[in-house]
């Protein structure tokens, strides 16, 4: 039998926060149909973040009622805090019933100043409120992912010494996350230093409970995936098309592109459950959502092919 | 003291000569420039085609005559054939004296059909061609590098059986080859095919005498040198800013971008001798030339701080 991988798509969250223009909640859910149609099994909906942040995002509650339910999909959907998990929790009760194929994310950074702009209070500040925020997402019957973000480097500090994301990682998984993410939020990691951080995290957390998210601003994502695949990870984010770009220095690449994690997946006899040729058609509708040209490799050589 | 990678730039000729419009050889020669200036050492820089194929080569004999000879750097030209050769050789002879600063290069594809489509003979017959002109390439004082096309898979004919690639390999060596390119022409190959590939062809030429030419259709080229450097490979082919773009897929991505390139190798410790920021100005540089956003991811993101 095939090793299987999982492939975690954040393109419908991570992917559109990060447009200009925010996208109608029906062409949301149409893109998060059609990677479900593709076969993929866990998909990042979106967040309730306060929309005075991420206008984006403002329809988190209307989008996270309409999610479909679709056999072997999971969704995930992010909460930076206590009323983020209120609202969301609020979205899961239908008919006296709570629906049970939504988990949530909860997010930290390894890194102090990126925490503070990001989240605006300190590592140890995040940490606390994740003490109480984690365990309550459990408590209302979640399944909770933790991301950790600048684990590689951070656009403030440069790089980050690897206890740093070890010890958040451990501490992550301690109050209950079932998934840690680690995040290479600028995409400046190389193989090296995704074999040695990863061999330090390893030391703390297992291999089952970890996932990579790296971006491919310097192209070196699918690069450190395949350390990843080494080190014996089997979970790794992806974002349709690569749509998101990389919100510290615009026209840059970001998030790696979901249709070439898969190509390379495949190619090397992994099991994804997803069909190239239905992913690369909602990378195709990823880009008439969006109206541009996204970066993903794998999308544009098969539309070029095609056309 | 750290190892060393020689990078091999191919944006010139193996870029431009996909490029719809002929650039102004004086164009080409201020990106050769760039290119020396940024510390690359091994440039590409034309071939003896015949113009009716390639127009945007026409300018070789004037381009070649026109190289700036420059301490530890070396240029390399296409021949196709014996014509090509004579028409480089005339080139070469400055003031009664041979210029020792430019090798040749000679191609040949390991797959029967595109062989056939792109030198318009027989597998046989173009090694029969090879047999007299590698040695006599040689004779003129040339240094040799030898080509093998499709060596990961071919447009017409899928997956090649890397014993077609091994032989070839292997007589281009007994021929006087310095160095044979393998190359992934519609890059196609996971890291996988690589390690199997590469293992097969190193059981028949040793791994200083291999470089490895991969393109990023779907975003797997760095993933494959990964491998490539693994196995011991230290030479590997890439194309300022990406240049060049995919002939069997329009609008599809082609070479690897030297940017990428370089910042993985020397984010893994790599010593190339090139300096990424001259090296990132040559890309604008070449962006400012054919007129156009190139992929190279790198060099978007470095464009993009800087902006």
């Amino acid at each position: 039998m095939a090793p299987s991988v999982t492939v975690y798509e954040v393109g419908p969250r991570d992917g559109l926060q990060n447009e200009a223009a925010s996208v109608p909640t029906a062409e949301k859910l149409a893109l998060v149909r059609a990677l479900a149609d593709a076969g993929v099994r866990r998909i990042e909906a979106t967040s309730f973040v306060s929309p005075r942040w991420i206008p984006q995002l403002a329809d988190a509650g209307e989008l996270v009622r309409a999610l479909p339910r679709l056999p072997g999909v999971s969704f995930v959907v992010l909460v930076p805090n206590a009323k983020g998990l209120e609202r969301l929790s609020e979205c899961l009760d239908v008919a006296g019933e709570r629906r049970a194929d939504v988990e949530a994310a909860v997010v930290i950074s390894a890194s102090e100043q990126h925490n503070r702009k990001n989240l605006n209070r300190t590592v140890e500040e995040t940490l606390r409120e994740l003490e109480g925020l984690v365990p309550a997402a459990r408590a209302a019957g979640l399944r909770v992912r933790g991301y950790v973000s600048t684990v590689f480097g951070c656009p403030y500090e440069g790089r980050i010494a690897p206890e740093r994301p070890a010890a958040i990682a451990a501490q992550l998984v301690a109050l209950g996350c079932a998934q840690v993410s680690l995040g290479d939020t600028i995409g400046v990691a190389t193989p090296g230093d995704t074999r040695r951080v990863l061999e330090r995290i390893l030391e703390d957390v297992p291999a089952d409970r970890l996932a990579l998210h790296m971006h491919d601003t310097h192209g070196t994502a699918l690069a450190n995936v395949l350390v990843g695949l080494e080190a014996g990870i089997d979970t790794f984010d992806a974002s349709i098309g690569g749509l998101g770009g990389c919100p510290y220095a615009p026209g840059a690449s970001g998030n790696l592109a979901t249709e070439d994690l898969v190509y390379m997946l495949h190619g090397m006899g992994y099991e994804t459950g997803i069909d190239l040729g239905k992913l690369v058609a909602a990378g195709a509708l990823a880009q008439r959502i969006v109206g541009r040209r996204l970066p993903g490799k794998t999308l544009q050589a098969e539309l070029a092919k095609g056309a």
